[in-house]
């Protein structure tokens, strides 16, 4: 819908202590689910320098409703079951609003 | 090159009272310029949700060589004056190491 607003967040998410690694795996498991939603712009999942066990996913979606389509889904469906069991807390958000620059599908650069 | 590690990070900005919008169009400028870097993956400008005077880049870069060169140059080439003329304090970053998933140019799903 050109009418509606992109949304986009920063997902920071701590794995046990030692599973960064599986978290990220299990991440990038979930990436391949999500690339096959409508309205699914960015699913990048991201390792952070110098903090093993955090983990950073950078989502861009086309609106708000296909994001809340697509994370809505049985965790099962997603994958995300499999991320859930290797948090230490729940994940904490930065809500973005994408508007444009290289990188951002179906945006002029 | 195969062998470099990706690099990428969130920059968050604070405008000048009221330039949230002024910051960000002067910030989609700089990210014309920057998609014609040599190793630029991403460079998206967000405006913040309840937060007028806040903006988001997310940068991804091919490496950390690509990153440093683009970064560098003189701030008058990239558009990057008109930027930290806007801001109120230094920007934030927050480091991450791109691995993969949908949007990220160049790499699997």
């Amino acid at each position: 819908m050109e009418t509606s607003e992109r949304v986009g967040r920063y997902v920071r998410m701590v794995a046990l202590e030692g599973q960064g690694t599986e978290l990220a795996g299990a991440l990038l498991r979930v990436a391949d689910d999500m690339a096959a939603q409508p309205g699914c712009l960015a699913y990048v999942v991201n390792a952070t320098p110098d903090e093993p066990d955090v983990v950073w996913v950078t989502e861009m979606w086309s609106d708000a409703a296909s994001s809340e389509a697509a994370l809505s889904r049985d965790i099962g469906e997603s994958g995300l079951g499999d991320v859930l069991a290797l948090l230490t807390a729940p994940p904490d958000y930065i809500e973005v609003t994408p508007l444009g620059g290289p990188g951002l599908a179906g945006l002029p650069g």
